[in-house]
């Protein structure tokens, strides 16, 4: 099956999204698909608060003089901005965009908050919707004119090395987020003309789908002082100079939600990493007419054992075991338990991999630890197979080869290393090559240039 | 002070809202009341989620023939709505309303989901941002523009008795809610000309802020087949009739985090229930020269003896203690613990507790079970406290008696009940008294007409 199309049937069959909202490009996080956003940006969360970011939630609305404030930065966006005209029957003194993303909202109240060198740094982030009126074809969770989910982190600093370094940490907790989930990535620097706008220089996470093409799953900003001049985020240094303020953006949305489906997930439906699967264990009681009661028992029995380190679920249902079976393998929950007759006499359980499609028994008494190891097994092996996946995709190549990359970016696409080249890095490069530059690119110790069709 | 000047103050002073934002009616959640708001609602997550309730999330944008499908609706709220016209440059086919609530937008997917009756009941809830034009006076999470946290469930029944069982749960849900954060409130049915537009008829928490005028916190609403009727949404009975749904909803929003700040609080700032308290503990080190590092080691060793079970944190911050003391009070943290060397030397520790401004030591080896029992306490006397003041702004009366409503509405205010007479439950009463009428209520066991002032 074509990936784009099994793509938009596991989100149906599996609860995860509804597109058929009346306007394009913006849909549903159905129960199941919002467990899922919730436990991953749980972990985003985690990462955040630990390192010393602090959530806010600012307004969606930002009036039109402020979004146009900084030149480079809405001409990045006036093609894209939704606007609100009217309150009622009356039109608005000033036109109120949606916010395509929050710099300029931000950076208004920054200006208010910093004085001195001592109100700085300033780690913020918040988790929001965004829009962006695409005229491109809009695809669910990947390309949407209401990003649902916008975790957008921002930051000021007294220094410049200080601001550099906080690239490094975020790129360091992007790495440890996507690690937690297995998802795999190639980071590379944007070239000049597709950094954000307003932006000194962009890094970014790109991930490859199962269709070969690359998919940018993270960004992060030096924004250098090119807001802080605009916005007037002024501090007193501790010399008693005055300067502007240095800062940084990072952001992440609903794409890692598409990149856990589409990387992990197999010809039969979802593999969820266990740490976001909102059903970690289903327990399928496998009942015979007479032993209804002792399967029954076992199975809560089963389920009082886990349910305090564990989400889990006791599937009582009244359908075959197969048709049950069936249903939690398209929803990827991690490892299902069977309880028949037969292994309550024997004192063995029987469990069920989602990754490996395996079933084994265990002693009744050393489930816990089975388990425990399991699960890890199991996440484990989801990213040593969806890195190895990446890397098959990954071709490296000695020199520029024209023919050659438009070759195999028509067939298996992926994402194509040629070696660094200022003399070649320039946007004529990606007409030649009917593809995108992703930018300059480290892989396994040498510089490249990466080139790949993207989303 | 007056309770308004007090209560704007107290929102800047403790950092829970800045109200600088350009636009009316539009703020920022800062840090700290950011986790206010989440510790709170994340209580009324567990409440919906273990009474089968799922979390969802639906877009914020409603085409205009949606929105309008509801005749009596759609009235209710075409004065306040924002509409989005543009996207980029291009005007938009359909004007895009900016959610006012969710009804249209969720009952157009419900008719999508319901086919038979065992589709049915729906219960699903969403946190979101909504959004009305405000022209009267706006109050920062009182009365704003953008509504950053709106809780709405909805549900859909097969029988009328299950629609009207979920409303008693639904009202049994926020009792407890109120009840856990100590928030006193009256719950009355609103009259025919104040119920929610399309509604068969509406029910409503009440409480009484400092100032006297009553505060609609929460809303429970019993749609009867109004909505599914306009929407379609029918479903196949188990005798193979078609009917049409039954259905609810109900809402809190960001004035439950006013009622918090407003109920409790003092003239020296916030009194935080300890469940909502970003801070439940705060340790300050006595500093004096000699002994720095013994009472900088007690007071870690304090932190870690409680920090799996409480959120404390450390002020080792190089000013005086009494300013320290100071931000604290106003940041409303429920329980300090003061660390010197005295007291380290005769192995006791000092305690204070906001809600009493009482000072008193406790055996080190004590420690845990006096803070256990000294937050319980603290909760409970401010839940007394909110209670007894909101009872003493309620005047029960005889009869009617016009003068002496208005002469009490215009002096100590707070909610007057007269016995319910049906002749005149009207709009013109409303009139005569200069007041609103909240609906009626049982209140001790008899039946009253509420009137008050209200926000």
């Amino acid at each position: 099956m074509e990936f784009s199309e099994w793509y938009s049937e596991i989100l149906e069959k599996a609860g995860i999204y509804d597109v058929r909202y009346p306007i394009k490009g913006c849909g549903i996080y159905l129960p199941y698909g919002f467990k899922i956003r919730k436990y991953t940006f749980e972990i985003i969360r985690n990462l955040l608060d630990k390192s010393g970011h602090e959530e806010v939630l600012f307004p969606l609305l930002i009036p039109e003089n402020l979004l146009a404030k900084e030149g480079e930065h809405i001409k990045g966006f006036e093609d894209e901005v939704y606007w609100v005209t009217h309150g009622g029957k009356n039109p608005l003194d000033v036109k109120l965009a949606l916010r395509p993303t929050s710099e300029t909202a931000i950076y208004y109240m920054m200006k208010l908050w910093v004085k001195v060198h001592t109100d700085l740094p300033i780690k913020i982030y918040q988790i929001v919707n965004t829009f962006r009126y695409e005229t491109k074809h809009t695809r669910p969770l990947i390309r949407l004119r209401e990003i649902m989910t916008f975790k957008e982190a921002h930051t000021a600093h007294s220094t410049k090395e200080e601001a550099e370094n906080q690239i490094k940490e975020a790129i360091s907790i992007y790495k440890k987020f996507f690690d937690t989930l297995g998802i795999p990535y190639l980071i590379s620097k944007r070239p000049e003309w597709d950094k954000f706008p307003g932006a000194e220089y962009t890094v970014a996470f790109d991930t490859i789908f199962p269709d070969g093409r690359a998919m940018q799953i993270a960004t992060v900003h030096n924004l250098g002082q090119n807001f802080s001049r605009t916005f007037e985020i002024i501090f007193e240094t501790p010399t008693g100079d005055k300067d502007y303020a240095y800062q940084t953006c990072y952001g992440i949305s609903d794409r890692v939600i598409a990149s856990i489906i589409a990387i992990h997930g197999d010809e039969k439906g979802l593999i969820l990493p266990p740490i976001v699967a909102p059903i970690q264990i289903v327990i399928v009681p496998l009942i015979f007419k007479e032993q209804k009661d002792l399967v029954l028992n076992k199975a809560e029995e089963i389920y009082k054992r886990l349910k305090d380190k564990y989400r889990v679920y006791i599937d009582n249902r009244d359908i075959r075991p197969g048709r049950k079976f069936n249903d939690w393998e398209i929803k990827g929950v991690p490892l299902r338990i069977e309880i028949g007759p037969k292994d309550i006499e024997n004192k063995k359980i029987t469990l069920f991999r989602r990754d490996t499609m395996e079933k084994f028994q265990v002693d009744e008494s050393q489930l816990e630890n089975v388990i425990e190891k399991t699960l890890n097994n199991i996440m484990e092996n989801i990213k040593n197979i969806s890195w190895k996946k990446f890397e098959n995709f990954i071709t490296i190549m000695d020199s520029l080869d024209i023919n050659k990359i438009k070759e195999i970016l028509s067939q298996r696409k992926g994402i194509i290393l040629i070696p660094f080249n200022e003399e070649i890095y320039n946007e004529k490069l990606e007409e030649k090559v009917e593809a995108t530059i992703l930018g300059e690119t480290e892989y396994k110790g040498n510089k490249y240039i990466a080139i790949a069709k993207t989303y």
